[in-house]
């Protein structure tokens, strides 16, 4: 217990040290829930907002506004807040290449914005971690410096819990999730009696969950009642510092319209954006939260 | 050449000693292009209708109609107009196991439904015909009746083929879709420089076309102009017996809404409805039409 508080003392100590922590701030309400735990652990933070993506509510931290392509702006403003440790939080919409402004740093950048351009979007957020890495900065996971916001192991909802046929579809969702991993595609999908009624690409989670609300409204898919869960997880190898799955509130909103019976997301690497707030509310809707043990991965960050 | 007059005068005496072609037809219109193909080769047709499904232009063939519960009165009646080989075809909703109205033959059947209502459709499907094969019946595929509706192997699109890019997206598409044969999922998907922008799952190719075209409005996907490719093959070992994937002319006209390049479909394995109107919907919309190659698999049916 002692040296548990040593250690606390000595990494806060270090993060004095390190200076504040650099939050590159995407859309959604990510950034701040991210930005109040670290804040509430004790971190200073400086925010570089996304222009066209943060919400503005993120103005409430130390912070600067930048373009998407302002690369060079983004390296001057985070050496001159002394910042070290830097977090990229929030969806962000992969912009075409043609209409990004980008500024003098770009010349510097070709040859790897060429190489990693092209493929999912993950690969893309994982060159501009290797980028900010080889200028001397350290890039580090949103479940690293909000480790309350991370979704734990275990029964999230303590009046309802999967029954034996819904966690038989949590492992074979799970397991389709991972044969997709490959193509760097599938972050989530809706399966019921081994089925998979819907799996997540370029729409995102809430758009997915929609249509499943619209297939059972137009009686397109044969399910009486209340009948799913939404499975989700980091794709297998995923950077967890470039774009950690997440859900939230809403999330758990559009399941209850979609019908299902509950979500199951991956402890220790899937965020819940305002934790309680989440649980609350599958808790209201009767729908089961579950964490899910992650499985075995060969040295994963 | 002898010998090949020889042997199709022998399997066209081979086809009358047999009875005429059970056709179980679902949805859609391929059905009907079915029934008209194995017609215009010099088969008699006998068709068993879906209610709720069927085109009733169908019944310009001699025909009875069925309910989806009604398994001995569908044996009665192919067994009563002398059918051995049955054919089925069709889109089918998988209708609620409770709402079906079973006739008196269920009762033989309820292990076999037990074991074959959870999972996909495939299955499901694959299950009737091996039930009817059975019962003494020889079930047979789409494509072995109405070669003419199968999909040949190169460009259909005389204007315009993939190129280079586009090729490399068709086979990065058909390795996803691969992946995903074993969840009995993943029928098509869109690809546009190696990312995968959407999958089917129980929606359908044309929703999921009409997804893209949605996000795209939205501006919810970062893509300019013509981009992407629609790839639709059968899953590995699928049973194409059951229900082999189709394009028809409708997938087209939303592949063009969807602003797609172009439409890769697996030689062989995948059913054209109307195949000239689909030809030259495609070349009225600029899009290309390609027949890739099968991928080599273990002795697939």
């Amino acid at each position: 217990m002692a040296a548990q508080m040593d250690a606390a003392n000595a990494a806060s100590e270090a993060d004095h040290e390190r200076g504040p922590l650099g939050l590159i701030a995407a859309g959604g309400r990510l950034p701040l829930d991210v930005a109040k735990a670290a804040r509430s652990g004790g971190r200073r933070v400086f925010v570089l907002a996304v222009k066209g993506h943060a919400d503005p509510a993120i103005e409430a931290f130390p912070h600067a506004w930048v373009g998407i392509g302002q690369i060079g702006r983004c390296l001057s403003l985070l050496r001159a807040n002394s910042v070290k440790d830097v977090v990229l939080i929030g969806g962000i919409q992969k912009p075409h290449l043609l209409s990004i402004r980008f500024d003098w740093a770009v010349l510097g950048i070709v040859p790897r914005l060429l190489r990693t351009w092209r493929g999912g979007d993950d690969h893309l957020l994982s060159g501009v971690l290797d980028y900010l890495e080889d200028k001397g900065f350290n890039p580090v996971g949103a479940h690293q410096v909000a480790p309350e916001l991370v979704a734990p192991l275990g029964l999230l909802t303590p009046s309802r819990g999967p029954n034996t046929g819904e966690k038989a579809d949590i492992a074979f969702g799970r397991k389709c999730l991972t044969a997709l991993s490959p193509f760097d595609v599938g972050q989530a999908l809706v399966v019921h009696d081994r089925r998979v009624l819907a799996i997540e690409a370029a729409e995102g989670t809430d758009r997915m969950l929609k249509r499943i609300a619209g297939l059972r409204k137009a009686k397109a898919l044969a399910l009486k009642g209340i009948a799913g869960v939404l499975v989700k997880t980091p794709k297998a190898g995923q950077d967890l510092r470039a774009d950690m799955p997440a859900i939230g509130p809403d999330t758990v909103e559009h399941a209850k319209t979609a019908g299902l019976a509950g979500i199951a997301v991956e402890a220790g690497r899937v965020l819940m954006a305002d934790p309680q707030a989440v649980v609350a509310a599958a808790e209201k809707a009767g729908l089961f939260l579950v964490g899910v043990a992650a499985e075995p991965e060969e040295g994963g960050r």
